[in-house]
């Protein structure tokens, strides 16, 4: 019989936040991967408590044990405005979770993932439980950068969902550009959704100002909204909907989340209201 | 001129979660206090970023920065349900931010505040900003066992507030039992309010449930709601409120924020009825 | 092309020294192998400067680029004291190192490594540059606990060495009893020498006094000696030489160095008398 | 009764090694001080082991249990190998354990000590051990900078002592250049002997080489020692002894050392000839 690993206090994983004067560690039972592509270096390992821990150059991408809080809130808020999501295009979401989640709805007959980095794609499929949907046959997964792959498409998509690393790492940074979130508005049809993950307001304050007002000015509907994210930097996360057509309330019929056929671990019908719900100092963060 | 301390990597603060497999560092500017009083080891940095961080046994209790999340939820959600609360006793809460948002009330004519160490009061006093309503005529300080205190009263306080350290540090064990709870409804007027932290449930997630249950054993009406607090283990925090009359929603009255004559930084009538809304794991978590 | 893994920040290995009040922490580029033994955690990583790094039970054994100062200064201290080893015991070792430095003195014949956990030799050999004289024909390698082993011989060596963990790591306590000593005695030829590492005189003093004492009421001849390694708790270690018949300075023959094969990185004749010389407060800790 | 401070794992002293791939962390047991003075930053803190231990820009200068290993090895190879030194110049060495071991020869009639930064002086005056002596008649404290201090003498001193700090730290770099070894030599009278600290073969091997080379083409008579030093980077500490006329070991009585009246931790008349004894690793770095 083999003996399981002792966690002791020898392997430390450590995360430093935006600005590096504050971080969080976690203790490593065991690592399981590491790869230097030619984007970024891909790190998976055992915690004793989390599970498989993600990282893209040493930034947790996820835990095991809570990214359904963050897939949750990036899908099924956009997916759950729109009546019949049947085209969904995933930017980033290499490690599946986001895949996953809009798989769950069953209107959905085609589901590009396109992750620029295949090294993330292949670990995410050794290892990690949440690429557990990438060989479902409405799943396609291409790897090109984004930021170009969007272009090729204009009127075709439902719903995109933007599922990028931090901006300030790899190639993060193009998914976070006016030109891009432009192009997502195009690729989009008549009555297209779109969601994105835009950092936390404590950490990279700055950066959901700017991500919000870029996507505001290329959408006639956006709203922020927020989402507990317990491994992330400052717990706090937050995302923007935005929309052609549909408003994330007015045209939200929570009955559908009531008949769903999946069990949720976040995201309810109540939630889908509350996260739009901002605290004093997100609303001025973003002049709202 | 006397020149500014240059932040480097050579002093570090890391506070263990519970379960000691992950947790937060912070570099330190420079130490301000430490001592080590009867009750606990009380510690006050400065952080060049999140300002002055305090500390008691290696385990946060606030920064300069983000304290505003934790006290305007704990205490401006029961205040708000209660239509005139005069009488308020906090049990806990040294650092005196809770005192602070009690007093904008301008109905509160008496704010006792109940820290059973009269170093945390000293520190305080001396280095935190949180501190500055603790000479304010209507604020009483005394330095008892909040868990003994509560037993002189009866049918007295329109508000309690228990802002308590962990369960399992120093003293705070003591203010998550059946009898503390049961003895803060005998401390309550007939229509008295009460909140409690109850810390988060990713890493203590057993203490919520716990604090859920007993709280609800005592109270008739009881409901736990969440809020962000960023350098708070995980950034969810959680919180009870208890009422022997009102209902933290159906008695809410929004005009009373909207006309409230302080700004505050994180609590608005919205997120008054947001909070109680919970995710499916918390719900779990508490059999609701 | 493979790229090679950037080591960032974010991996790091903590050794807590004796006490656990100061210790050495390493970046790691890459884990290569990590297990669960019946006896300890073996790990093994590249560190970007030391190259490959092994660990038991979280506390360092080898690096790479320094494991030279330890194994020559173990080594050949009593095998250029003996004028002919032939059979040589190394005790603990499972790197591989000291066979390695044992086998280079032409003389040995038979070359016993009593290693307890198999394990460690099957990463050794994986892993370490070390272990590269494992498969020779004049070594043997036994798994067996050395304080056992040892009970089988009387009168047959020419050489022993005690390569062991530390006295408070896994089984390396039974390494540094009375018993075991008086019994490497009774297995030593009557002109038969010894060595043994023994710990280091600033996180580990009282098992420096302890290991010298304990040696000392075993053989007629025994000496304290000290050498640099680098990544050792404090960097100033210590082992005893100890022998029936020979001394380790007037029985020294430096020609026998001078005319040596091997090129040696440390061990030279004038080392061999200079480690004898001991700072005052060593002297002081064994009562010289 | 006040209650000591109990040291616990939040407060932790890191200190990068050059490369910046490893280091050694210290717990805090309590912060002394920490001031940014023109030159740099000094800390000050008590470990539970280690005493005070003195850092300036994060690199650990001193502590109060070890630093008798390097200051002894520093001061007494040259005092003791000068039949007589009347006049000795200690450039750096702020902590003043230096200038107290020089002060231990009775032939010392001056003693400078050359500090360029002054709050290192009134720290180590108001909380270290070291700083016994400043006030000795003898003893003469300036604050300048000692490449340009030392231009002021020549043929005066008998000897001069290097206590200075990293190369790459603060202004250490400008007492390690050709000129200012230059400088030392014309300062010293005819039979004048010099010393300086000259890192470590481990981490800085660079600076041993260059360092060494540097005060050779200065000097007629130089040669490098070492010594342990259990706190600093590797525990393997060099220095390089420089003399106008004395050979360390030809020129060097014994018997001195025997009849001193002060009783010493490290140093010893056998250390004294054995310390100039190099392993082969560290003789092939200076090509000897």
């Amino acid at each position: 019989m083999k003996k399981d690993l002792r966690t002791m206090d020898h392997l430390m994983y450590m995360e430093y936040y935006t600005g590096r004067n504050a971080g969080i560690f976690m203790k490593i039972k065991k690592m399981l991967h590491s790869y230097q592509s030619p984007y970024q270096r891909i790190d998976i390992f055992e915690h004793p408590d989390f599970g498989k821990v993600f990282a893209l150059d040493g930034i947790t991408m996820m835990t095991e044990v809570d990214e359904f809080m963050y897939h949750e809130m990036l899908v099924h808020v956009p997916l759950f405005v729109h009546p019949e999501p049947r085209r969904v295009l995933i930017i980033g979401g290499g490690d599946g979770g986001s895949l996953r989640e809009a798989l769950k709805h069953p209107s959905i007959e085609e589901a590009i993932l396109c992750e620029i980095d295949p090294y993330v794609i292949e670990a995410a499929k050794k290892y990690l439980p949440t690429a557990v949907e990438m060989d479902n046959p409405k799943a396609k997964i291409v790897n090109e950068n984004g930021a170009e792959f969007i272009k090729k498409y204009k009127d075709y998509f439902d719903a995109i969902i933007v599922d990028s690393t931090d901006p300030t790492a790899g190639e993060g940074g193009h998914l976070f550009t006016k030109e891009f979130y432009k192009n997502c508005f195009e690729a989009l049809k008549e009555d297209g959704v779109f969601s994105a993950e835009t950092e936390d307001p404590f950490y990279d304050k700055g950066w959901v100002a700017i991500a919000y007002n870029r996507i505001s000015s290329a959408f006639p509907i956006s709203k922020l909204y927020t989402g507990f994210m317990t491994t992330y930097p400052s717990g706090l996360w937050t995302y923007v909907f935005a929309s052609k057509k549909y408003h994330p309330i007015d045209d939200f019929d929570p009955s559908r989340v009531q008949n769903f056929d999946h069990q949720l671990k976040y995201y309810n019908e109540d939630i889908h209201k509350a996260c739009f719900v901002l605290p004093n100092f997100i609303k001025e963060l973003i002049n709202e």
